[in-house]
Protein backbone atom coordinates (compact mmCIF):
# COMPACT_ATOMS: atom_id res chain seq x y z
CA UNK A 1 0.00 0.00 0.00
CA UNK A 2 1.04 3.31 -0.75
CA UNK A 3 1.10 6.03 1.85
CA UNK A 4 -0.52 8.49 -0.20
CA UNK A 5 -3.64 7.98 -2.23
CA UNK A 6 -3.30 6.96 -5.68
CA UNK A 7 -3.87 10.60 -7.48
CA UNK A 8 -1.61 12.22 -5.08
CA UNK A 9 1.04 9.79 -5.35
CA UNK A 10 0.90 9.68 -9.04
CA UNK A 11 1.51 13.39 -8.76
CA UNK A 12 4.16 13.31 -6.55
CA UNK A 13 5.64 10.63 -8.53
CA UNK A 14 5.56 13.30 -11.52
CA UNK A 15 7.42 16.21 -9.64
CA UNK A 16 10.01 13.23 -8.80
CA UNK A 17 10.93 12.75 -12.58
CA UNK A 18 12.72 16.85 -12.78
CA UNK A 19 15.75 17.53 -11.73
CA UNK A 20 16.86 18.23 -8.23
CA UNK A 21 13.03 17.15 -7.47
CA UNK A 22 13.42 14.70 -4.21
CA UNK A 23 10.79 12.58 -2.85
CA UNK A 24 9.83 14.79 -0.20
CA UNK A 25 9.56 17.99 -1.96
CA UNK A 26 7.64 15.96 -4.84
CA UNK A 27 4.21 15.18 -2.15
CA UNK A 28 5.12 18.91 -0.89
CA UNK A 29 4.39 20.08 -4.18
CA UNK A 30 1.77 17.67 -4.91
CA UNK A 31 -0.10 18.63 -1.80
CA UNK A 32 0.48 22.39 -2.84
CA UNK A 33 -1.56 21.63 -6.27
CA UNK A 34 -4.40 20.04 -4.73
CA UNK A 35 -5.06 23.60 -2.75
CA UNK A 36 -4.97 25.43 -6.50
CA UNK A 37 -8.10 26.15 -7.85
CA UNK A 38 -9.58 24.29 -10.34
CA UNK A 39 -8.83 26.20 -13.79
CA UNK A 40 -5.11 26.70 -12.08
CA UNK A 41 -4.62 23.46 -12.22
CA UNK A 42 -6.45 23.44 -15.79
CA UNK A 43 -3.97 26.07 -16.71
CA UNK A 44 -0.94 24.16 -15.05
CA UNK A 45 -1.31 21.70 -17.22
CA UNK A 46 -2.31 23.40 -20.70
CA UNK A 47 1.13 25.20 -19.66
CA UNK A 48 3.09 21.77 -19.72
CA UNK A 49 1.89 20.34 -22.92
CA UNK A 50 2.32 23.94 -24.56
CA UNK A 51 5.86 23.76 -23.07
CA UNK A 52 6.41 20.64 -24.61
CA UNK A 53 4.30 21.34 -28.07
CA UNK A 54 4.93 24.98 -29.36
CA UNK A 55 8.81 24.83 -28.53
CA UNK A 56 10.84 23.62 -30.89
CA UNK A 57 14.41 24.47 -32.19
CA UNK A 58 15.33 27.38 -34.49
CA UNK A 59 16.23 25.99 -37.79
CA UNK A 60 19.90 28.30 -38.11
CA UNK A 61 21.32 27.77 -34.46
CA UNK A 62 19.41 24.98 -32.92
CA UNK A 63 17.81 27.58 -29.51
CA UNK A 64 14.87 27.19 -28.56
CA UNK A 65 11.81 29.14 -30.66
CA UNK A 66 8.30 29.19 -31.08
CA UNK A 67 9.24 30.15 -34.80
CA UNK A 68 11.26 28.13 -37.36
CA UNK A 69 14.25 30.79 -36.62
CA UNK A 70 15.21 32.17 -33.57
CA UNK A 71 14.83 36.14 -32.65
CA UNK A 72 18.53 36.53 -33.01
CA UNK A 73 18.90 34.66 -36.16
CA UNK A 74 15.56 36.28 -37.63
CA UNK A 75 17.88 40.06 -36.57
CA UNK A 76 19.48 41.90 -39.27
CA UNK A 77 21.63 43.59 -36.48
CA UNK A 78 23.64 40.29 -35.76
CA UNK A 79 26.81 39.88 -37.02
CA UNK A 80 26.35 36.67 -38.92
CA UNK A 81 30.40 35.79 -39.26
CA UNK A 82 30.78 34.89 -35.19
CA UNK A 83 29.40 31.88 -34.05
CA UNK A 84 29.15 31.45 -30.21
CA UNK A 85 28.67 28.04 -29.90
CA UNK A 86 27.24 26.81 -26.33
CA UNK A 87 25.97 23.77 -24.87
CA UNK A 88 22.61 25.12 -23.60
CA UNK A 89 19.84 27.87 -24.40
CA UNK A 90 20.36 29.19 -20.95
CA UNK A 91 24.40 29.78 -22.11
CA UNK A 92 22.64 32.26 -24.66
CA UNK A 93 20.33 33.99 -22.41
CA UNK A 94 23.94 34.60 -20.29
CA UNK A 95 25.42 36.09 -23.02
CA UNK A 96 22.40 38.30 -24.40
CA UNK A 97 22.15 39.41 -20.76
CA UNK A 98 25.88 40.69 -21.40
CA UNK A 99 24.63 43.08 -23.99
CA UNK A 100 27.61 42.83 -25.66
CA UNK A 101 27.95 40.58 -28.37
CA UNK A 102 26.61 41.11 -31.12
CA UNK A 103 27.40 38.07 -33.22
CA UNK A 104 24.85 34.38 -33.62
CA UNK A 105 25.14 31.52 -31.67
CA UNK A 106 24.90 27.72 -31.53
CA UNK A 107 23.66 25.36 -29.57
CA UNK A 108 24.60 21.89 -29.20
CA UNK A 109 22.08 20.75 -26.66
CA UNK A 110 25.20 19.07 -24.60
CA UNK A 111 28.34 18.19 -24.34
CA UNK A 112 29.93 15.18 -25.52
CA UNK A 113 30.27 12.65 -22.34
CA UNK A 114 31.50 8.89 -22.68
CA UNK A 115 30.16 8.45 -18.98
CA UNK A 116 26.29 9.91 -20.43
CA UNK A 117 27.15 7.61 -23.51
CA UNK A 118 26.82 11.48 -25.14
CA UNK A 119 28.68 11.23 -28.47
CA UNK A 120 28.57 13.67 -31.09
CA UNK A 121 26.34 12.10 -33.13
CA UNK A 122 23.57 12.96 -29.97
CA UNK A 123 24.47 16.78 -30.50
CA UNK A 124 23.82 19.55 -33.10
CA UNK A 125 27.65 19.29 -34.67
CA UNK A 126 26.41 18.38 -37.79
CA UNK A 127 23.86 21.46 -38.32
CA UNK A 128 27.50 24.01 -37.08
CA UNK A 129 29.17 22.27 -39.88
CA UNK A 130 26.70 22.73 -42.24
CA UNK A 131 26.57 26.77 -41.24
CA UNK A 132 30.45 26.87 -41.53
CA UNK A 133 30.35 24.82 -44.64
CA UNK A 134 28.05 27.14 -46.51
CA UNK A 135 30.70 29.71 -45.91
CA UNK A 136 30.67 33.54 -44.69
CA UNK A 137 31.95 32.73 -41.04
CA UNK A 138 35.04 34.49 -39.88
CA UNK A 139 35.21 33.04 -36.53
CA UNK A 140 33.67 30.05 -34.20
CA UNK A 141 33.84 31.02 -30.59
CA UNK A 142 34.01 27.57 -28.25
CA UNK A 143 31.13 28.56 -25.39
CA UNK A 144 30.85 25.41 -23.30
CA UNK A 145 31.10 25.22 -19.98
CA UNK A 146 34.08 24.81 -18.55
CA UNK A 147 33.74 21.42 -17.06
CA UNK A 148 35.63 18.29 -18.26
CA UNK A 149 32.67 17.27 -20.87
CA UNK A 150 32.99 21.21 -22.08
CA UNK A 151 36.17 21.18 -22.50
CA UNK A 152 36.65 17.65 -24.45
CA UNK A 153 33.79 19.14 -26.60
CA UNK A 154 35.75 22.11 -27.21
CA UNK A 155 38.50 19.79 -28.43
CA UNK A 156 36.68 18.06 -30.58
CA UNK A 157 34.74 21.16 -32.26
CA UNK A 158 37.96 23.04 -32.61
CA UNK A 159 39.99 19.56 -34.68
CA UNK A 160 36.15 19.55 -36.77
CA UNK A 161 36.23 23.27 -37.83
CA UNK A 162 40.41 23.78 -38.49
CA UNK A 163 40.17 22.84 -42.01
CA UNK A 164 37.51 25.07 -42.74
CA UNK A 165 40.54 27.70 -42.19
CA UNK A 166 37.86 29.83 -39.58
CA UNK A 167 39.25 31.77 -36.75
CA UNK A 168 38.84 29.49 -33.44
CA UNK A 169 38.68 30.57 -30.16
CA UNK A 170 38.14 29.78 -26.84
CA UNK A 171 36.20 31.84 -23.95
CA UNK A 172 38.55 32.89 -21.22
CA UNK A 173 39.12 30.75 -17.61
CA UNK A 174 40.03 33.23 -14.59
CA UNK A 175 39.08 34.84 -11.22
CA UNK A 176 35.38 35.45 -11.63
CA UNK A 177 34.71 40.21 -11.18
CA UNK A 178 34.12 40.08 -7.54
CA UNK A 179 35.63 36.77 -6.68
CA UNK A 180 38.28 36.30 -3.55
CA UNK A 181 41.20 34.54 -4.61
CA UNK A 182 41.59 32.53 -1.05
CA UNK A 183 38.54 31.11 -2.55
CA UNK A 184 39.25 30.34 -5.72
CA UNK A 185 40.26 26.75 -6.68
CA UNK A 186 44.05 26.23 -7.72
CA UNK A 187 42.84 25.44 -11.41
CA UNK A 188 40.95 28.35 -12.15
CA UNK A 189 43.79 30.59 -10.57
CA UNK A 190 46.62 28.61 -12.70
CA UNK A 191 44.58 29.38 -15.79
CA UNK A 192 44.30 32.82 -14.36
CA UNK A 193 47.38 33.30 -14.12
CA UNK A 194 48.60 31.51 -17.80
CA UNK A 195 46.23 34.11 -19.50
CA UNK A 196 47.81 37.44 -17.63
CA UNK A 197 47.78 40.31 -19.75
CA UNK A 198 49.54 43.26 -20.00
CA UNK A 199 48.79 46.56 -18.26
CA UNK A 200 51.70 48.84 -19.85
CA UNK B 1 10.36 41.68 -23.73
CA UNK B 2 10.58 38.49 -21.30
CA UNK B 3 14.07 36.56 -21.22
CA UNK B 4 13.00 33.42 -22.28
CA UNK B 5 10.13 32.42 -25.12
CA UNK B 6 6.52 32.37 -23.92
CA UNK B 7 5.36 29.25 -23.40
CA UNK B 8 8.72 28.51 -21.43
CA UNK B 9 7.86 31.48 -19.03
CA UNK B 10 4.35 30.34 -18.89
CA UNK B 11 5.00 27.52 -17.45
CA UNK B 12 8.27 28.79 -15.30
CA UNK B 13 5.21 30.84 -13.86
CA UNK B 14 3.17 28.10 -13.05
CA UNK B 15 5.80 26.66 -10.88
CA UNK B 16 6.17 29.82 -9.31
CA UNK B 17 3.32 29.61 -7.57
CA UNK B 18 4.33 26.38 -5.81
CA UNK B 19 5.56 26.65 -2.44
CA UNK B 20 9.06 27.30 -2.08
CA UNK B 21 9.95 27.20 -5.51
CA UNK B 22 11.66 30.48 -6.56
CA UNK B 23 12.44 32.29 -10.05
CA UNK B 24 15.73 30.63 -10.78
CA UNK B 25 14.44 26.49 -9.80
CA UNK B 26 10.97 27.54 -11.92
CA UNK B 27 12.79 28.11 -14.64
CA UNK B 28 14.99 25.10 -14.47
CA UNK B 29 12.14 22.87 -13.36
CA UNK B 30 10.50 23.96 -17.02
CA UNK B 31 13.64 23.50 -19.17
CA UNK B 32 13.45 19.68 -17.35
CA UNK B 33 9.83 19.27 -19.17
CA UNK B 34 10.85 20.38 -22.51
CA UNK B 35 13.34 17.38 -22.70
CA UNK B 36 10.35 15.03 -21.21
CA UNK B 37 8.72 13.29 -24.26
CA UNK B 38 5.62 14.01 -25.39
CA UNK B 39 3.83 10.88 -23.57
CA UNK B 40 5.40 11.98 -20.00
CA UNK B 41 4.06 15.51 -20.64
CA UNK B 42 0.65 14.50 -21.25
CA UNK B 43 0.92 11.97 -18.17
CA UNK B 44 2.33 15.01 -16.05
CA UNK B 45 -0.79 16.80 -17.45
CA UNK B 46 -2.99 14.10 -16.33
CA UNK B 47 -2.04 13.66 -12.99
CA UNK B 48 -2.09 17.22 -12.32
CA UNK B 49 -5.86 17.32 -13.54
CA UNK B 50 -6.25 14.02 -11.48
CA UNK B 51 -5.21 15.21 -7.99
CA UNK B 52 -7.61 17.81 -7.89
CA UNK B 53 -10.77 16.25 -9.67
CA UNK B 54 -10.43 12.63 -8.14
CA UNK B 55 -9.37 13.78 -4.53
CA UNK B 56 -11.95 14.69 -2.30
CA UNK B 57 -12.16 15.04 1.51
CA UNK B 58 -14.10 12.65 3.67
CA UNK B 59 -17.45 13.06 5.04
CA UNK B 60 -16.59 12.25 8.36
CA UNK B 61 -12.90 13.33 9.29
CA UNK B 62 -12.15 15.52 6.19
CA UNK B 63 -9.26 13.65 5.82
CA UNK B 64 -7.81 13.30 1.60
CA UNK B 65 -9.55 10.42 0.05
CA UNK B 66 -10.81 9.31 -3.68
CA UNK B 67 -14.07 8.02 -1.80
CA UNK B 68 -17.27 9.63 -0.15
CA UNK B 69 -15.55 8.10 3.77
CA UNK B 70 -11.37 7.35 3.86
CA UNK B 71 -9.75 4.19 4.49
CA UNK B 72 -9.67 4.97 8.35
CA UNK B 73 -13.34 6.08 8.67
CA UNK B 74 -14.65 2.88 6.79
CA UNK B 75 -11.90 0.53 8.81
CA UNK B 76 -14.00 -1.61 10.99
CA UNK B 77 -10.95 -1.34 13.38
CA UNK B 78 -10.59 1.60 14.84
CA UNK B 79 -11.86 3.25 18.06
CA UNK B 80 -14.13 5.67 16.92
CA UNK B 81 -14.35 7.56 20.29
CA UNK B 82 -11.28 8.87 20.38
CA UNK B 83 -10.67 11.66 17.73
CA UNK B 84 -7.12 12.86 16.66
CA UNK B 85 -7.35 16.87 15.53
CA UNK B 86 -4.61 17.70 13.33
CA UNK B 87 -4.12 20.77 10.86
CA UNK B 88 -3.42 18.83 7.81
CA UNK B 89 -3.43 15.37 5.72
CA UNK B 90 0.08 15.02 6.21
CA UNK B 91 -0.09 14.79 10.30
CA UNK B 92 -2.28 12.01 9.68
CA UNK B 93 0.19 10.19 7.74
CA UNK B 94 2.88 11.06 10.27
CA UNK B 95 0.84 9.37 13.08
CA UNK B 96 0.03 6.48 11.04
CA UNK B 97 3.45 5.74 10.65
CA UNK B 98 3.61 5.51 14.02
CA UNK B 99 1.70 2.21 13.85
CA UNK B 100 0.93 2.93 17.30
CA UNK B 101 -2.85 4.88 17.41
CA UNK B 102 -6.04 2.80 16.92
CA UNK B 103 -8.43 6.02 17.10
CA UNK B 104 -9.36 8.13 14.31
CA UNK B 105 -8.72 11.60 13.06
CA UNK B 106 -10.12 14.94 12.25
CA UNK B 107 -8.37 16.95 9.90
CA UNK B 108 -9.09 20.95 10.07
CA UNK B 109 -7.23 21.97 6.62
CA UNK B 110 -5.55 24.76 8.31
CA UNK B 111 -5.11 26.60 12.03
CA UNK B 112 -6.37 29.85 13.00
CA UNK B 113 -4.55 32.89 12.19
CA UNK B 114 -5.02 36.55 12.25
CA UNK B 115 -2.11 36.94 10.73
CA UNK B 116 -3.22 34.93 7.69
CA UNK B 117 -7.02 36.02 7.94
CA UNK B 118 -8.24 32.61 8.93
CA UNK B 119 -10.68 31.79 11.30
CA UNK B 120 -12.31 29.21 12.60
CA UNK B 121 -14.96 29.40 10.04
CA UNK B 122 -12.30 28.68 7.46
CA UNK B 123 -11.26 25.58 9.41
CA UNK B 124 -13.00 21.87 9.67
CA UNK B 125 -14.30 23.07 12.67
CA UNK B 126 -18.36 22.84 12.52
CA UNK B 127 -17.72 19.54 11.20
CA UNK B 128 -15.73 18.30 14.11
CA UNK B 129 -18.44 19.46 16.64
CA UNK B 130 -21.11 17.87 14.42
CA UNK B 131 -18.83 14.95 15.49
CA UNK B 132 -18.86 14.98 18.65
CA UNK B 133 -22.03 16.39 19.17
CA UNK B 134 -23.71 13.24 17.65
CA UNK B 135 -21.86 11.79 20.87
CA UNK B 136 -20.14 8.46 21.52
CA UNK B 137 -16.83 10.75 21.56
CA UNK B 138 -14.74 9.43 24.86
CA UNK B 139 -11.39 11.64 24.12
CA UNK B 140 -10.07 14.21 21.78
CA UNK B 141 -6.87 14.65 21.17
CA UNK B 142 -5.55 17.82 19.76
CA UNK B 143 -2.45 17.36 17.37
CA UNK B 144 -2.47 20.69 15.89
CA UNK B 145 1.43 22.15 15.68
CA UNK B 146 3.31 23.66 18.55
CA UNK B 147 3.06 27.14 17.11
CA UNK B 148 1.43 30.11 17.68
CA UNK B 149 -1.37 29.23 15.56
CA UNK B 150 -1.55 25.43 16.44
CA UNK B 151 -1.56 26.45 20.08
CA UNK B 152 -4.02 29.15 19.83
CA UNK B 153 -6.05 27.01 17.81
CA UNK B 154 -6.02 24.60 20.20
CA UNK B 155 -7.21 26.68 23.20
CA UNK B 156 -9.82 27.30 21.22
CA UNK B 157 -10.89 23.96 19.81
CA UNK B 158 -10.48 23.29 23.91
CA UNK B 159 -13.03 25.81 24.95
CA UNK B 160 -15.89 24.52 22.25
CA UNK B 161 -15.88 21.37 23.35
CA UNK B 162 -15.19 21.57 27.27
CA UNK B 163 -19.22 21.92 27.73
CA UNK B 164 -19.90 18.72 26.39
CA UNK B 165 -18.18 16.77 29.45
CA UNK B 166 -15.48 14.84 26.68
CA UNK B 167 -12.23 14.31 27.80
CA UNK B 168 -9.63 16.68 25.88
CA UNK B 169 -6.21 16.31 25.57
CA UNK B 170 -2.89 18.27 24.29
CA UNK B 171 -0.33 16.26 22.73
CA UNK B 172 3.22 16.42 25.00
CA UNK B 173 6.04 18.76 24.03
CA UNK B 174 9.85 18.24 25.10
CA UNK B 175 13.27 16.95 23.30
CA UNK B 176 12.81 15.18 20.50
CA UNK B 177 14.09 11.23 21.06
CA UNK B 178 17.63 11.18 19.72
CA UNK B 179 17.91 15.25 20.33
CA UNK B 180 20.29 16.88 21.48
CA UNK B 181 19.74 18.86 24.73
CA UNK B 182 22.73 21.61 24.19
CA UNK B 183 20.16 22.22 20.42
CA UNK B 184 17.12 22.10 22.51
CA UNK B 185 15.40 25.78 22.40
CA UNK B 186 14.96 27.38 25.73
CA UNK B 187 11.03 27.37 25.61
CA UNK B 188 11.05 23.17 24.52
CA UNK B 189 13.63 22.66 27.01
CA UNK B 190 11.41 24.29 29.50
CA UNK B 191 8.13 22.39 28.13
CA UNK B 192 10.25 19.19 28.69
CA UNK B 193 11.42 20.31 32.62
CA UNK B 194 7.48 20.92 33.08
CA UNK B 195 6.31 17.72 31.63
CA UNK B 196 8.93 15.69 33.43
CA UNK B 197 7.47 12.39 34.87
CA UNK B 198 8.32 9.93 37.80
CA UNK B 199 10.77 7.29 37.13
CA UNK B 200 10.56 5.28 40.66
Amino acid sequence: MTEYIEPLQRLADKFRKLDGIGAKTAVRLAFCVMNFSEEEVRDFADALIAAKTDINLCECCQNITTDTLCNICRSDDRDESVICVVEDPRAVIAFEKMHGYRGVYHVLHGAISPMRRIGPDQLKIKELMARIEEGGVGEVILATNSTVEGEATAMYLSRQIAPYGVKISRIANGVPVGGDLEYTDEITLKRALEGRYDMN
